[in-house]
């Protein structure tokens, strides 16, 4: 039977993986890798430097096209959906290429539970009707990697925490909680929120050029969308988050 | 300087341990460690059996006696409070023993950021004029662990998750979100949601025990009560979370 491994690399620091995946990297025979049009060479280097600093067997590298988003539509989730149906088409034939007691593995920045496709992808090849077994290796999450940098809790006693999107928090703070921790957020949503609510921001965590900002958004959401800005600027790309507390 | 590090070490499995955590655990001359009166021995092997399969060098392990908290407390964040100021005079004494020059480290399970108190402690003690540096390495929390070992996303497409406490769903479902996570709940509040959400709930993640039972409310709320008791009855502990899914 054809096995497919989806194993959680961690923020970007090569260290932040777990024992576990560097051993279930050392099983596998092909690595499927999915690029955007616009690549990222640095985030396409650092994925190799992880092979190269834990894998020690020979595997081949199987490159698949990402369809393009419609960051535009106006239906988010729909565009989503259509998009993640033509990664799925792609994703199929990946994985039709392997060999019948082949391994294949996706690898995936942070942990493949969080905001990540690879799992529904999955289970919409099954319900196509191919037929593989696939495992899960969990991985450090860039909310993870934010707290330990800052040296803060995610959430406060006996508190509850909500995982959200810059989108969703763009729309309003949410019921029920205090403490927010926000995900792709092209748009520093948190600009926007009561000045005295606090901010722990970090962008490339776990890489050489972590950058850290946290304070009163009052006091430093200027200084967040001004360093952003400039990041992205001289790098082309940025990965970043934030967690919001409110008092 | 002395020096303190907050180690997460996974949900249970010793491969859950990150690279990172691994090269810290080598650098540490002295492990603190906190039982509760009623020691878990088989939670308190399961640490040995991780520095024993990971640490190279010579290291010393100092105990101290984790005070009891009062269980009954209708306050309960003040319960915790009380809880955690005696818990900080006990690890005042643990770092007090390190050398000038010396590392001590505390091991977390799961990440340092989630409901554990170590980070506030260490604060605790700085504003109390005692001198060291101290860093975060983070680690696998049991909801990673959770998710992976049940195949499924913690979020779904652009949408938020929160992670609380037994006792606050127990109150009522949260505002504003349909995917829920679950830990610290005793008294399995699972049981009283909507019978149509979907519980993915698993215990002793990660360890040769793990135990996962998924399904709607209404049909598996019954049986995880049940395996809950006698997996607790049979090793006298348990260590268990859960994720709920609204439609």
């Amino acid at each position: 039977m054809r096995k497919i491994l989806v194993i959680g690399i961690g923020a970007g620091d090569p260290d932040h993986l777990t024992v576990q995946a560097v051993k279930a990297l050392n099983t596998v025979d092909v690595f499927f890798v999915l690029d955007k049009g616009e690549v990222k060479q640095e985030l396409v280097d650092l994925r190799q430097s992880i092979l190269d600093a834990h894998v020690t067997r020979q595997y081949r590298v199987l490159e698949g096209r990402d369809p393009e988003r419609d960051r535009t539509a106006s239906d988010y989730v729909g565009a989503v959906d259509d998009w993640r149906r033509r990664r799925a088409d792609v994703c199929a034939e990946l994985v039709s290429s392997l060999g019948p007691d082949e391994v294949g593995a996706f690898l995936v920045w942070g942990d493949p539970s969080l905001y990540d496709s690879t799992l529904p992808i999955l289970e919409d090849l099954l319900a196509r009707g191919m037929a593989f077994e696939y495992s899960v290796i969990p991985g450090i999450t860039s909310v993870a990697a934010l707290t330990a940098a800052h040296r803060v809790n995610l959430n406060r006693t006996g508190r509850p925490v909500q995982i959200t999107t810059g989108r969703r928090l763009a729309s309003g703070w949410p019921s029920d909680v205090d403490d927010v921790a926000v995900m792709l957020d092209a748009h520093c949503a948190f600009a926007d929120v009561d000045p005295d609510v606090v901010v722990y921001w970090g962008a490339y965590l776990g890489m050489p050029d972590e950058t850290l900002i946290s304070g009163r958004v009052g006091d430093v959401a200027d200084r967040i969308v001004a360093t952003r800005a400039a990041l992205r600027a001289e790098k082309g790309w940025i990965m970043d988050t934030y967690l919001l507390r409110r008092s």
